[in-house]
């Protein structure tokens, strides 16, 4: 099973593929995309076209999204929104098996913690994918989703969300 | 010049489509998509598709979409934020002009005040595109929004936007 985790931003969204057979692990790839444009639409169609060709490239299976913090920030919650739209558009173009984590989730299931700093985050990505190397902080957020749904969708989870969206 | 207007949400996006020759509007089309699916991503790809066929049965040249309030409910903020990518992503695909307007602006535009409740809009609306036949209040809205644009484009803020696009 190879997953493509996904860290939405407007700005910077971070990617992260890996490769899962049981519980083994590896890592595949990882990067950010940057939005470039004069406007809000041009930066989306720039997210979209990046992120289309990451999954064309890499050809996961899954995609595992971070589940956004809403915060009393609404004009950062709005653009927040706006970015995940296409990060959740481009999987489900693909027909991809799509879960959503809450951050604490990840954490937990990396780290062992649900509080972890992001240099703990970034610490057990680099245990759990030897070799890797990390093309930023918001590529190692996109990694530790991606472990994250690699371990639920072991134990079904993944599957079961594959079974109701067929059957949809 | 066509304008399609877009009113985002996630589970109805009203759109509408009208000409404009100088200030002489004309009615095109309009109707409401419906988010369907299991799951957000399946909505938000249902949501695509939808005004993708929109933008390839109608071919405007220019789009307008409502800039979205933010309020302090912020997960209805961020539902709004994911579908409102969408509504923008679409025209930038398909390389329209695109025009953001604050809903005041639009209901001042169409009738003349800031403040206007939904039915003045939708009457001043029939009243601007003679025999039109409306399918529901997001509908109106998209209309409205149109002809909010088609107001400021022939005026020329829209070509600047344009020329704003091309050289970015």
């Amino acid at each position: 099973m190879r997953v493509l985790g996904i860290d939405p931003g407007l700005r910077n969204m971070g990617w992260g593929v890996i490769d899962a057979d049981g519980s083994r692990l590896s890592h595949v790839a990882n990067g950010i995309c940057h939005s470039v444009g004069a406007d809000l639409a041009a930066r989306l169609l720039s997210l979209h076209e990046q992120l289309t060709d990451v999954v064309a490239r890499f050809q996961p299976d899954h995609a595992a999204i971070e589940q956004t913090f809403v915060n009393k920030d609404g004009a950062g919650t709005l653009k927040l929104g706006q970015a995940r739209g296409i990060a959740l558009l481009v999987p489900a173009q693909a027909g991809l098996v799509i879960g959503e984590y809450a951050p604490n989730k990840v954490k937990k299931t990396v780290v062992g913690v649900g509080h972890a700093e992001k240099h703990q985050v970034e610490h057990m990505v680099k245990l759990q994918l030897p070799g890797v190397s990390i093309n930023g902080a918001d590529a190692a957020d996109a990694l530790a989703i991606a472990i994250c749904h690699a371990h639920y969708a072991k134990a079904g989870a993944g599957y079961d969300a594959a079974l109701k969206r067929a059957s949809a």
